[in-house]
């Protein structure tokens, strides 16, 4: 099982591998996606993955067989481990526990498409559903407090495999990155009275220079202090703090939003390597008023250096304003 | 000039180029490390540089023309600019202000070598005392407040030029990830009465299994939370708070542990891409019992993916304990 280690000076946590550990010799070759012509995503090689936690199919087909529409298996490695207890220990002034959680991959088609875009819009909400249903099973194990669906498109985003794919991994701590955010919003709404999120969507509504798409109940932009050229964050206009909230009709429209958003990153950026991120609040935290969820596609066409790893700062070379209006134009 | 903006969830900063933006076609190519025979850094080519700002020469020769060790120049596209006021300003929720700093860069060797590892000893003596000397000179300019030193090497870390050289970036507030390590060092004194660095030192000497050099007066090891694999942090053993303080006799000294560690990190590795950044205690703070300079280097050997962006965990496959054998082994 993997450890988890908490590095005193930063206060962040890090995954650390105990078994099977890497050596100098598996990082000389530069790892590449795998292009061969066997994919363990691939309709058909469901024996090829661990055995589906869950799958929507058309029939009542038995779990690992074929005619499913969104299949999830746990991850064949992974970070954290479902088996277990915490074991919260510490040893001088270092913090540790055991490596539990859940590693699982949303297999978005059965299909060898390479692209969300690729699905139809029906099939992009049943994705999002699964994301939705998959939170909710997991946030009854009262061992796990947050749990973080992401997106790895292309190597330089992290991706191993091509097959169109969402992992979703569930921590036994809530992540330091979440706690300030949470923070933050905490410390706004306590001012003001009022979500740090809906004003930020309203002012972008007045404003209007950010903007992407604009539905009934969604808003896509490029933010105001966008660390990444072509930055996009998607939230939900009516106020909600957990991503697993969503109804079957908002799913709908979020599906065409999402899909349209990366539409555009496509056709403006010519197949960009991404990922995607959906920040919602941790499970132990009930309704909030202050913590609004939200989707931020981050486009990898940068490298990170010195200075961001020194700082925290990003420099981005491509202001929003300029960005928002590529998007917007972008048409395929 | 750039603008530096606040993201209000986060609580980062951006540095938003606002003139020559970068559009999308900047990014359909692959950037690469510029490997032409022309090289702006090599001795000789003094006039393709901005003009110098200092330089350590054996002769009384004039400044941009040869006979130098090391030689610093503005940035020819700095992140910010020396020139102008904050200009501190909000709009609705937003806080902005206007890029000022410096962006330098130190030319660690006349002549085209890749590596600060081909330098000999007495001349990464030099180099950093050429960074404390630049701390020394740009700490007197009271609009900044923080001054980081770091060095980009192979195009996986973000060099775009192979000539052995660090940048160093002035910024006009302390950055968050800054602020962060000087809060968790304050609340461990505050509560001990003691150094957190100091007793990391310690334990880590103490437990003798994350060591990899070890002299009077510096301490090299892998963290026990190390974010990357074969990650390598260096320290002073006697409480320093700022970097700028450092004495000739000690330069001396750790010149010849920054150089082998980073020999034993090019003999396990294979030369590997990495970043080196030193974290010293801001400007503004005087003498400080509770902060501790150190060097921290990172190879980039892993791809950051989805998962780090959204949580701020890290996932490191190799343990610091066997990180640190292979390190202490590694001899060319």
């Amino acid at each position: 099982m993997s450890e988890l280690r908490r590095e005193p000076v930063s206060g962040r946590w890090v995954i650390v591998a105990t078994e099977r550990a890497a050596r100098p010799t598996d990082f000389k070759t530069s790892p590449q996606i795998i292009k061969s012509s066997f994919c363990p995503f691939c309709e058909g090689n469901e024996d090829k993955t661990p055995p589906e936690i869950m799958a929507y199919r058309d029939n009542g087909a038995p779990p690992d067989t074929g005619g499913w529409r969104v299949r999830v298996v746990p991850n064949k490695f992974p970070a954290l481990q479902i088996e277990g207890d915490q074991n919260k220990r510490g040893e001088g002034i270092y913090d540790m526990m055991s490596g539990i959680g859940a590693h699982e991959v949303i297999i978005e088609s059965p299909r060898h498409i390479q692209s969300l875009t690729s699905l139809d819009n029906g099939n992009v909400e049943e994705v999002l559903l699964c994301y939705r249903d998959r939170l909710i099973d997991l946030k009854k194990d009262k061992r796990f407090v947050y749990g973080l669906l992401f997106k790895n498109v292309g190597f330089a985003a992290g991706a191993s495999l091509e097959h169109t794919h969402t992992q979703l991994i569930v921590t036994p701590i809530v992540p330091q990155l979440v706690e300030n955010e949470m923070a933050n919003a905490k410390t706004f709404y306590r001012n003001r009275e009022r979500c740090l999120f809906c004003d930020m969507i309203q002012q972008e509504i007045d404003t209007n220079r950010r903007i992407i798409i604009s539905t009934d109940n969604f808003f896509a932009f490029a933010p105001f202090a966008s660390r990444f050229p072509f930055e996009i964050w998607i939230l939900p206009k009516k106020h909600e703090s957990h991503f697993e909230n969503l109804q079957r009709g908002e799913a709908e429209e979020l599906a065409h939003v999402l899909k349209s958003a990366l539409i555009k990153l496509e056709t403006a950026l010519d197949l960009p390597p991404y990922n995607y991120i959906i920040h919602s609040a941790p499970f132990n935290v009930t309704e909030s008023e202050y913590f609004h969820w939200h989707i931020e596609i981050i486009p990898r066409l940068t490298n990170i250096a010195g200075f961001e790893w020194g700082t925290g700062f990003y420099i981005n070379p491509t202001p929003p304003e300029e960005a928002a209006e590529t998007l917007r134009n972008a048409i395929p």
